[in-house]
C-alpha cells in the first residue's frame, strides 16, 4: 500500500508527483522564440513508494525524465519515470524494497543483486542516444521520443566500472567525452576508473587511478589539456555500510582534494591538490592557461546535505552550506600541494551552475546560477506552502566585469536549475536564452521561465504554464535538434 | 498559442487539466477492500485550446476518458484525452477552429465536414467495447487498456441516427440495449430513431418517431414493457442556429413532454404525456406495474444551465434550477394526457443520480446522489479557491423508509457524481459501495471516495489520493471485470 499521509514533509507542493504525463501543446504566456527550436530534458526524482528508512536522502528518489520540445513557437512536454530495475521490482512488490541510499546492506533481501540505482541525477546525450545517470550505476538509456527505458548501457561492454558519473564533460570542440567512476569496483572501494568516448559515444581510452580516500566525487572540471577531480568531508566505509547507516557521513576534519590529470596521460599521472574543508559537488568551468589551471566552481563551505550526518556527531550547520563563485588556481610549477583560492562575489548562490556549452575548457565571461535575493521577499500569505529556502532569482556574473545581472519570476516562485541556450552556434558567449523550471506556490503549478539571458533585469520573455507541479529537478540539459537523430515527433510538437 | 490567462474563471483548481496522465499504483489512505475488483471510468471535458466564444457552454470541453483499476488492493490511475477529428484538428492548427456548442454556423469555415463532437459525457460499456458518449454524434470506441481512441462506431453500418445519446439503458436481466438518437437528421431536426442492440452490441431494431417540438433529450428510463422518452424547455432552431446562437435556449412557455412508447412497440404507438416547466436531464429509473408506470427522477424546476439563455430575455434564476427526488405516475388507463407528480424529500439534490444498476426496470429501494448539506460549511479559508456551489455529501434516499444517509468528505471537498457498485452479484439491493471523485480545494488535488453503501455516516472505507486535479467528471461507470474482454494488464494494476 502507498501512503505518504504520515509524512509532513510530502503534503501540499511537496507531495509526490506519481504519474507519467504528456501535453501535446502546452500554455504559453508571451511569446516562444521562433529560433527556439529543441528540447530541454530535466531529470529530478519523487518517491514512488515511500522510504523504508524515514530519513533517507532525497537523492534517493525515483528518477523521473521530461521533456519540453520547443519547434514553431509551441511547445509540447512529456515526463516519465524511468523504469529502473529498482522502480520495476518495487511496483511489482507494491512497496519500498530498497533501504538507504547506496547501502546493500539494508536493502530487502528479496532484492539483493538487483540494480539498485534510481537514475535521477542528469540527462546526457551523446552519440546520438539520451540517458539518465546516476553516480551509483551504469547509465539508462531512453528512447527519446516515449521516454521509455531500453536499460543499463555499458557502452557495448567497453565500460568496465560498476559506477558512471552523473557529470561527465562533452568537449564542445570535438564531441569527445571524458567520463568516470568512482566506487568502481565496488562500495566503498577507492577505485576511479576513467574513460574517454569519440562523438559517436565508442571508448576510445580507459586508464585508471585510486583516491586518497573514499569520498563523493560528483563532478569535474574539463580544460584543453586536464582533467580535475575535486572531493572531500564526504566518507564511507564497508564498516559504515555494514553499520546499516546511509552511504555518507562528514567529516570536518577531512582535507579537500583536487587531482589533476592531463587529458593525454594517465592515472599514474595524476596530481593531488589539498585545501580547507569543502563540500564540492558542481563546477562552472576550467581552463589550463600555460603551466596553470584556473577552475570556477560555486563549492560549499562544508556539508551541504542535511541526510548526510557529520560523524562526529555535530549537528548540521546551514550557516557554513554556503556556496559562492569561486576561482581555485593550481600553479603546476610549483612543488606545494595547496591552490589559491578566491571569492569572486560575496553572494551566496546555490551550486547547481551553468556557462555557456560552447566554452567549455576556455575561457568563459558568464556564470550562470540561481540564488536567494534577499531583497525580493517571499509572498508567504498567498504562497502558504512554502517549506525551506527559496531560490528566489538566476544571477549571470560577468567575469570581466564583476557586473551580477538578475532574473525574479515573481513573489510566490522558487526557482530550479537554470539552463543556458545560445541562440544559434555563431552567436557570441552569453548570447541567448536562460530557461529554467519554477515553481508557482501560489497557483500549485511549475512553470518553465524562458529569458534572454542578456536582458535578464527585463522578465521573461515567456512562460510555458504546466496544470501540475512537475517533480523536482536535479538537472536539465539543452539538446539541439541534430543532436538526437532520429529524434521524431512525439505528439503534437515535432521539435 | 494557448494562453488561459485572460479568463480569471479557469484559474486555481479550475485551471484546465490538458494532459494525459497514468499513474502505475495510486497512494492510497485506508484500505481498499479485496473485493473491489474491476475499474471505474469517468468522463468528462477540458478546454484544451480555449473557446473561440468565451461564454461558450462547458459542455463543449474536450472529452477526458479515465479509469481507476482495482485488483488485489491496490489501483492504477490512467486518464486521456478523446483524439476526436476535432481535438486533431485543432492541434494541427495550434488553436481552437469551433464554435459554439452544436452551432456548426459558428465554426472556422476550415473544419466543414470534420465531427465536431467533444464526446465528454457518458463512458458506455456494451457487447464488450468501451465507448465515450456525447449526444451530438456517434460513440467513440476507446481502447480500454490504452484510451486510445479508435474512431467513431455505428455498429457495422445498422446505426443510421446522426447522433447517439449519452444516456443508453442496458437491462440488467437480458444485456439488451436501448439506444437512441435525437436530431437524428441533422441540427433541429425533430426526428428521434430507437434502437435495440442485444448484448453482443448487434442492432436488432429500430424505430423512429418525432418529437412534438425540437429539444434536449438527454436522458431516457427504461421498463421491463416501456421506453419513456422526457424533454422539456429548451428549444433551438435553424433560424436560431442560423443567427450564430449557441444551440439551446431555454422556453419557460413550452409545456414539458414524457413519451412512453411499448418495448415491443413502435415509433407510431408513442403516447405523449405534458406536465409544467422542468428541466429534464437524468432519471433514476422507473417501473411499469399493471397498467401505470412510475418513473423516479430529479428534474429541475426550471433551467438549470446559465450558459443557455432563456429566449425571452429574462436573466438565468438560479433559485428555480433545483431539483428533488420526484416520483411521476402515468396512468395507461387514464385518456389525460397529464402525469401525477410527488417530491418525495424536500431536500434539493444534484440532479446527477444512480441506483444499484441490478434494480434497473424494477422496483428499486435506495436512490443516491450528491447534495449540498447546508449544515455543513464550507471552510473557505484553507480551500480559498472556491467558486460556486459545492456538492459537499453524498445522500442514500431510501424510498420504504424515507431515510437519508448522508455521506460527508470534509470541508474543504466538493464532490463529483457519485456510483453504486454491487458488493457481487448475489448481494441484496444496496450492499456495495459507493464510489465517487472529490475536489480536494486545500490540497489541490482530487481523491476517489470508497465508502461501505450501507454505512455512509460512517465516513469511507478508502481514499485514493491523486497528486493533481483530476479534470471535472460528467458521469462515470463502473465495469466489472467480465465485462470487457479483453480487458488485460495496464501498467501495475491488472483488474
Amino acid at each position: 500500500m502507498v501512503d505518504f499521509s504520515s509524512d509532513p514533509a510530502k503534503r501540499g507542493f511537496f507531495s509526490p508527483q506519481r504519474y507519467d504525463a504528456e501535453i501535446l501543446e502546452c500554455e504559453v504566456q508571451g511569446t516562444l522564440p521562433a529560433d527556439l527550436v529543441g528540447t530541454f530534458v530535466r531529470l529530478g526524482g519523487e518517491w514512488y513508494y515511500p522510504p523504508s528508512k524515514p530519513d533517507d536522502a532525497m537523492l534517493h528518489t525515483d528518477g523521473y525524465v521530461s521533456t519540453f520540445r520547443f519547434k514553431d513557437g509551441r511547445v509540447s512536454y512529456k515526463g516519465k519515470f524511468v523504469r529502473t530495475p529498482r522502480f520495476q521490482a518495487n511496483l511489482k512488490a507494491g512497496r519500498q524494497l530498497f533501504g538507504y541510499y547506496r547501502n546493500r546492506f539494508t536493502d530487502d533481501p528479496s532484492v539483493q543483486g538487483i540494480d539498485g540505482t534510481v537514475s535521477n541525477t542528469t540527462p546526457l546525450v551523446h552519440g546520438g542516444k539520451l540517458f539518465t545517470l546516476k553516480e551509483d550505476s551504469l547509465p539508462q538509456q531512453i528512447d527519446p521520443v516515449t521516454l521509455d527505458t531500453i536499460g543499463a548501457w555499458d557502452f557495448d561492454g567497453k565500460y568496465k566500472s560498476q559506477t558512471f558519473t552523473a557529470h561527465p564533460k562533452i568537449d564542445p570542440f570535438t564531441g569527445e567525452m571524458i567520463a568516470y567512476g568512482y566506487e568502481a569496483t565496488g562500495p566503498a572501494s577507492r577505485d576511479v576508473f576513467v574513460y574517454a568516448m569519440d562523438k559517436a559515444g565508442r571508448v576510445t581510452r580507459e586508464t585508471r587511478f585510486e583516491v586518497p580516500y573514499v569520498s563523493v566525487m560528483h563532478d569535474i572540471a574539463l580544460t584543453e589539456k586536464h582533467i580535475l577531480f575535486p572531493f572531500g568531508g564526504y566518507v564511507t566505509s564497508m564498516e559504515r555500510l555494514r553499520e546499516g547507516k546511509v552511504h555518507w557521513g562528514w567529516d570536518r576534519s577531512k582535507d579537500s582534494y583536487i587531482g589533476i590529470m592531463p587529458r593525454d596521460g594517465n592515472g599514474k599521472d595524476i596530481r593531488w591538490f589539498k585545501g580547507p574543508e569543502r563540500c564540492m559537488m558542481h563546477t562552472f568551468n576550467a581552463q589550463t592557461i600555460g603551466n596553470k589551471v584556473v577552475l570556477y566552481a560555486p563549492f560549499y563551505d562544508s556539508n551541504f546535505f542535511p541526510f548526510f550526518p557529520n560523524v562526529d556527531g555535530s549537528p548540521w550547520d546551514p550557516t557554513r552550506a554556503k556556496a559562492y563563485v569561486r576561482r581555485l588556481t593550481f600553479d603546476l610549477n610549483s612543488k606545494k600541494d595547496s591552490w589559491e583560492e578566491e571569492i569572486l562575489f560575496p553572494l551566496p548562490i546555490g551550486d547547481l551552475g551553468r556557462i555557456d556549452p560552447r566554452y567549455l575548457t576556455q575561457e568563459n565571461r558568464y556564470c550562470f546560477t540561481g540564488f536567494t535575493d534577499p531583497t525580493r521577499p517571499f509572498d508567504e500569505a498567498r504562497a502558504g506552502n512554502l517549506r525551506g529556502r527559496v531560490t528566489n532569482s538566476y544571477a549571470r556574473f560577468d567575469l570581466h566585469t564583476n557586473k551580477v545581472d538578475r532574473y525574479f519570476p515573481g513573489d510566490t516562485h522558487s526557482l530550479q536549475e537554470c539552463c543556458f541556450i545560445p541562440r544559434n552556434a555563431d552567436a557570441p558567449e552569453g548570447d541567448g536564452y536562460l530557461i529554467g523550471t519554477a515553481s508557482n506556490y501560489a497557483e500549485m503549478r511549475s512553470e518553465l521561465i524562458i529569458a534572454d539571458a542578456q536582458r535578464l533585469e527585463e522578465g521573461e520573455i515567456a512562460r510555458v504554464i504546466l496544470p501540475f507541479r512537475a517533480g523536482p529537478q536535479v538537472h536539465g540539459i539543452w539538446v539541439r535538434s541534430d543532436e538526437l537523430a532520429p529524434f521524431p515527433k512525439a505528439g503534437g510538437i515535432d521539435a
